[in-house]
């Protein structure tokens, strides 16, 4: 069962100008720019009443969203992260489905220091979506 | 100010498989399909805890989200909708930083029978966003 939407993600080739243009335009809350050099990755979080949105630029030559942003000079919406109970259940319901969980299948620890997948977009109609265990 | 993520807009070929495959994989829960002839397009939502995902599936030729679909035969997320407290406001702060309002920049009634605008997805990173009066 998918219980909330803990963040949208929103992949950006310059993280210093998306931070300004949503703060100019939005006047929103975003937190300070965080490098995660395992997920190869930087981010910065806009606080919403209800959800995140999460601004991704590269960080590194092997990023997971260098591909991503190749195709999409100006960026775009990457991935939408549901929260779930268990993620083993959850994780048993997509095989069940015939759903292709990316790399090798095992919660690995997400941003959050939770236990996350991601499964294949070709799954949900071209949808990237990381489960997060709450 | 954006407020809340009034929902994530998921453009899908057939809105039935895509409402099967949720309920399947995921146990959603998930509202009748509703046919939105001035929209063009017919929707389901998802129901989740903090907000929704509205499924779109294009109703008639002249249908809004044809060519996404077009370029995206599998579907793709479409649209981010944040609500806003003053649409008015919203599209003064827009206008002063630069941003396309499409259609004739006047808010429309959108789904929810609330004054809605769209931004050109240039201005933001590719990401397509919807503004709702609440």
């Amino acid at each position: 069962m998918l219980e909330k939407v803990n963040h949208i993600a929103i992949a950006v080739p310059d993280l210093s100008k998306a931070i300004l243009n949503y703060k100019n335009t939005f006047n929103c809350k975003i937190s300070k720019p965080l490098k995660l050099l395992d997920h190869g990755v930087t981010t910065a979080f806009i606080s919403l009443q209800n959800t995140n949105i999460e601004l991704l630029e590269p960080l590194g030559k092997n990023s997971p969203i260098r591909r991503f942003l190749e195709r999409n000079n100006n960026g775009g919406i990457h991935h939408i992260c549901y929260e779930v109970k268990d993620i083993n259940l959850s994780i048993k319901n997509l095989i069940k489905n015939n759903c292709k969980i990316l790399g090798d299948g095992i919660p690995r620890e997400g941003a959050h220091g939770k236990p996350v997948i991601f499964i294949h977009p070709s799954n949900f109609n071209g949808t990237l979506i990381e489960l997060e265990q709450t």
